[in-house]
């Protein structure tokens, strides 16, 4: 599913652009980390936001991530999220933190805040720009 | 409707990803050039791509651009395409090119490409991180 030649922009630490539906009918598009495992696309979300309340009502999305280098060649992945799984300890919201910013700890979360693993099988991949 | 403090990412030749619904129900996700006139949103698109098919079908969009210097920072703008032009002279996509490539022409579009100018006025906004 993932186009040849591609596969550094989803083992480098880079920022994606998720898209959702809102419950309100809106599309929504957010900055997010992420770590692809060669088979399944994860990501970190907090139950508190609006993010996570738009994929319980509707799963689908859209991933969208530009080389540092180039921002004309990209990847894009579609799908839908088919699994919601606690991260009570935050490990995989600290293993982000490690490898995205140096960190044992994320340091952007206010106290108390609920993390989940939220991640999906690609159906669908475009792409442009070159391979690598 | 722009958070105040979150105009310099409008302003700058950011990188935007636009977030469309394709005609298939999937959710789609792009890298876009983009120019803010103080109104209107406005992006160039080429008529063979699938950007533009969805937007015909679907006039829903979804903004996501981070700060440069810290993607922690972003801004999010959502709303519908309400304007579609003809950009017969390439005029606009080559004002993008000017101001992020510094080039005088867009070099990426094939033969005969055909391109428009899609533009909305945000109908809500989102944003992350500190004012500028």
């Amino acid at each position: 599913m993932i186009p040849e030649g591609f596969g550094d922009l989803l083992s480098e630490p880079l920022i994606v652009h998720m898209a959702t539906v809102r419950p309100d009918g809106q599309l929504q598009n957010n900055p997010m980390l992420f770590e692809w495992d060669g088979e399944r696309f994860k990501m970190s979300l907090t139950k508190s936001r609006q993010k996570y309340r738009n994929l319980l009502a509707d799963p689908r999305v859209a991933i969208s991530v530009t080389d540092a280098a180039n921002p004309y060649r990209y990847l894009e992945l579609r799908g839908a999220i088919d699994k919601i799984e606690d991260d009570a300890n935050n490990d995989f919201l600290n293993s982000c933190a490690k490898r995205y910013m140096g960190v044992d700890e994320y340091p952007y979360d206010p106290p108390g805040a609920e993390r989940i693993i939220v991640s999906f099988v690609p159906q669908a991949a475009s792409h442009q720009g070159e391979p690598n």
